[in-house]
C-alpha cells in the first residue's frame, strides 16, 4: 500500500513537472512566434514611416496632432482590434511661430548666428531684442549670482550633459533644471531672456527643444536652446570679452484645444474588467518627426498588439494599446487616462511605456514592489535569448505614471532600449526616420508583446 | 585559552573579509576611472577619424595598408607603449582593378544596370562578359541542380540572411557559404561566373563584397555580389522571363607582398614572460573606410592601453595591443603572431579581440573551458553597471584563434556589442566614419580596457 502511494506521489509530481514543462515550452513557443512574426512580417517600419513621413512633428493642438488622432484611430481599426475608440482630452496650444533667430555680436562687432529653438510654452521677444549676455556654467551658478550681475542682460546658461554617466538618461536628469527652471531662475533676478545649452549629448548643430515651467508670480522672458557647438564657441566669445546678443521669437500660446487619447482594446477572456494597457504618446516637439521620441513607442504599442491579433491570442485580461496625447508639455493624456479609468470603475493590473526610443531593446525597468520586481526577473530565462538582460527595480514612464496614484500597488513598466543614441536626437530636427533603424524598432515591439503576454500569463 | 582562540578566528576573519572587500573596492574604482577617462577625456574617436578619413580602406597588399602600418607604429609612439614594433607578414596581394559593371536585360531588350562589387580573389570577366542567368534560392539548390541546367550560364544565388535570427551573426553565417563556396559548386557544374545576393540584412542598395575560396581542380570563375534591392528586382525579373546578364569586371591576384602586424606593449612588473593579447585587425576590404570592420577593434585595442599607461597602471603580466594584418583574405597576420610567440618560448594566458563593430557593447563571449567561462562571469558585479550583461561561452575571433593551436587551454574572449546594426555596414561603401557613434565606439574601449585589468589581476 505504501509502496503505491510512494508510486502514485512520484507519479503526480512527474505530471506536475510535466505540466510545468509543458506550460513553459507553451510560452517559449509563443514568444518565439511573436518574434518571427515581427521581424519577418512585421508591419512596424512601414507604419512608423508613414507616421514620420506623411504626418511629421505633431505637438499637441497642431493639425498635425489631429491628423495623427484620425490615423491612429484608422489603423486601430484597419488591425481589427476589438474596441477602438477616442478620449477627449483638453492640451495646452503653443505655436512656434514664423520667426526665430539668435546672434551674438563680439566686441569686434562680428555677427555669429546660432541655431536656435525657442523652448516650447516660451513667450516671444515682440520685435528684435538686444541685450548684453551673462553666463553661467551651472544652474548653481545663476542661482548663487548677485542680481546685479544678471539684471537687465540676456542669461546663457552653459551646462553640459555629463558625458561619464553610463545610462544618457542620468546625464539628462542632471541638465534638465537648465531648461525647467532657467527662465524661471533668471527673471526671478531681472533677465529679459535666457538661452541655454542644449541637453544634447554629442557637440553638433542640432538645438534641442523642450519643455519649460512657469510661475505665477514670476515675470514671464522668451527662452531658448542653442546647439552645443554654438554653445561652445559662444562660451569661448565670452572668456575673450563682452558679447551681445540679438533674439528674435514670436512664439506664443493660445487657448487650450481639444484633442483626443487613442485606445484600441482585446477583450479579456477570463476577466475582462482587469486591464493591462501599453502605450507610448502620439505628440511630440514641432521639430524632426518625433521618430524615437515618440513615434517608436506609438509602433510598439501598436505593432504588439497586431502581432497578438495576428497570432489569434485570447488574452485573459483585457489589454490596452493607448496612444496617450500631450506627453511632452502637459501629460493631459496620461492624466485624463488614468482619471477615467478610476471613474468607470475598472481595474487596473499593470501598464507599460515605451517612452526612451526605437533602439536596440535591452530589458524593461520595473517601478513596483519587491514581488513585482521578482516577478520581472522570473520573465528572465524567456527573455534573455532575445538579448533583454536587463530586468530591474526603476521607471515606468510619463504617460503611465498617473495610474499609480489611482490604483494602488499596480506595477508599471518601463522598455528600456540602449540609451546611448537617444540624445543625439531628442528634441531635435534630427529626430527623423532616417535614424531610426528597423531591427531595432522591431525588436522593441517584440519585446512589448512578449511582456505583455507574459503579464495576461502570470498576473 | 579557547576564547581567545575563538576571537583570534573571527578576527583574522574579519580581516580576510576587510581585504576582500578593500581589494574589491580597488577594482571598482578603477574601472570607473578607465570608464571616466574614455568618455570625457579620450581618444578614440578621432583615432577612429584618422584611420577613416586621412588612410581609408586598406585591404592587404595597398598603399592604404602600408600607411594604416605607419600610422599604428606612430601613434603607439606618441602614446609612449614600453615597446613598439611591426612583425613581418607576407600577405595576398589582390586589386580590383577600375572596370567594374553589371547589367541585366530582360527579355524586352531592357537594360538594368546592378550595384556591384567583384568579391575578393575574384578573377576578372577579360572583357564583357554576356550569359543567361540562372537563379537558385539557397546553395543546396544549385548543389542539387543538374549539370544541364547551369552550364556555359551566370549563376546568381538569391539566399536572403534569415531576418528571424535575433543575433544577426547567425544569420550571417548561415548565408556565408554562398559566398565562400559559391563560385566552387557554380564552376563545378560548367557555369561561367557566379553572382551573388549580398550579405547584408536590409534591403537596400549597397553591394557587400567579402572573401570567397578556390579550390585547386575547379576552374577560377569570377564572382560578384550585387545589392540586395537588385536581388530582388533580379529575382522578380527571372520570375518574369528569361535574363541575361553582362559583367565586366578586369579585377586580379597580384604575387604575395610583404607587410606587418603592429605590436605595441606594457611590460608585465610580476610575470613578464607571460601574455595578455589584444586585438583587431588593421586591414579592411576596399570599399567603405573600414570603421566598423574593423577600425572599430583597432581604436579599442589602442585606447584601452592608452588609458591604462594614462591611469598609470604597472600590470602583473606583460601586455600586449596587436594590429593584425590580413584578417579579410588569408589570416596571414594572426597565424604568424601565434607561430612567432610559440618559437619565441613566450607564454600566453589570454587573448581578447574585437572584430565585431564599434557598437554599444553588451558583454564578452568566451572561448574556453567551462572553469575560463566561470572566471568571466565571476566579473558580472563589475561589469554589469557599464551594461555588460551578456558573459557566456562563444566566440574570441579569427586573428586570435591560432593562438589556440598553439597554446593548448589558452581562453580567448570576443568583445561582443549590440549585432543589429553591423550587416548593414559590413564589407560595403556604407562602412564609414559616419556610422559609428562616439558614445557606443567609447564604451567598446572602456570593456576591452575593464576586461583587461580584471584578467590581468585574475589570472
Amino acid at each position: 500500500m505504501k509502496k503505491l502511494f510512494n508510486k502514485l506521489v512520484i507519479l503526480s509530481l512527474f505530471c506536475f513537472v510535466q505540466t510545468e514543462i509543458q506550460a513553459q515550452n507553451t510560452d517559449s513557443i509563443f514568444i518565439r512566434k511573436i518574434y518571427d512574426e515581427v521581424l519577418s512580417k512585421g508591419h512596424a517600419y512601414e507604419d512608423l514611416r508613414y507616421l514620420c513621413k506623411e504626418i511629421g512633428a505633431r505637438l499637441s493642438g497642431s493639425a498635425e496632432a489631429d491628423m495623427a488622432v484620425q490615423w491612429g484611430e484608422r489603423i486601430m481599426r484597419q488591425y481589427n482590434f476589438d474596441k477602438v475608440y477616442l478620449q477627449e482630452v483638453m492640451v495646452p496650444h503653443w505655436e512656434r511661430g514664423t520667426t526665430e533667430a539668435g546672434w551674438y555680436e563680439t566686441a569686434d562687432g562680428q555677427l555669429h548666428k546660432v541655431n536656435l529653438l525657442a523652448l516650447g510654452g516660451s513667450i516671444g521677444t515682440n520685435g528684435l531684442m538686444k541685450a548684453e549676455l551673462v553666463m553661467f556654467d551651472h544652474l548653481d551658478e545663476l542661482k548663487n549670482a548677485k542680481e546685479e550681475q544678471v539684471k537687465g542682460k540676456i542669461v546663457f546658461i552653459n551646462q553640459p550633459m555629463d558625458e561619464k554617466q553610463i545610462n544618457t538618461f542620468k546625464a539628462y536628469g542632471g541638465c534638465y533644471p537648465i531648461r525647467g527652471m532657467g527662465a524661471i531662475e533668471s527673471s526671478t533676478k531681472g533677465a529679459v531672456a535666457v538661452i541655454i545649452r542644449s541637453l544634447g549629448m554629442p557637440v553638433d548643430e542640432h538645438p534641442h527643444t523642450g519643455g519649460m515651467y512657469h510661475k505665477d508670480e514670476v515675470k514671464e522672458i522668451p527662452a531658448a536652446a542653442i546647439s552645443t557647438s554654438d554653445s561652445e564657441a559662444l562660451a569661448a566669445a565670452i572668456h575673450n570679452g563682452k558679447v551681445n546678443f540679438y533674439l528674435e521669437m514670436d512664439c506664443k500660446v493660445f487657448p487650450d484645444k481639444l484633442s483626443y487619447n487613442v485606445i484600441g482594446e482585446m477583450r479579456g477572456t477570463e476577466r475582462a474588467n482587469e486591464f493591462i494597457t501599453f502605450g507610448g504618446h502620439l505628440d511630440s516637439w514641432d521639430t524632426g518627426e518625433g521618430a524615437h521620441d515618440d513615434g517608436a513607442g506609438i509602433i510598439h504599442s501598436l505593432e504588439a498588439m497586431r502581432v497578438l491579433k495576428t497570432l489569434d491570442y485570447h488574452p485573459k485580461h483585457s489589454l490596452r494599446a493607448v496612444f496617450f496625447m500631450n506627453e511632452e508639455n502637459g501629460n493631459m493624456g496620461g492624466k485624463t487616462y488614468a482619471s477615467e479609468a478610476k471613474k468607470n470603475n475598472e481595474k487596473h493590473i499593470a501598464a507599460i511605456e515605451s517612452d526612451r526610443g526605437g533602439f536596440s531593446p535591452r530589458g524593461f525597468q520595473c517601478d513596483g514592489s519587491s514581488t513585482q520586481i521578482e516577478l520581472l526577473q522570473s520573465f528572465g530565462p524567456y527573455l534573455e535569448q532575445y538579448d533583454l538582460r536587463e530586468l530591474q527595480k526603476g521607471y515606468g514612464g510619463v504617460d503611465i505614471s498617473p495610474l499609480k496614484e489611482q490604483f494602488e500597488g499596480i506595477p508599471l513598466f518601463g522598455l528600456v532600449p540602449d540609451s546611448q543614441r537617444y540624445f543625439d536626437f531628442h528634441h531635435a530636427p534630427s529626430d527623423v526616420f532616417e535614424n531610426v533603424n528597423k531591427r531595432e524598432l522591431e525588436l522593441g515591439a517584440g519585446a512589448m508583446a512578449a511582456l505583455i503576454y507574459l503579464l495576461d500569463n502570470n498576473l
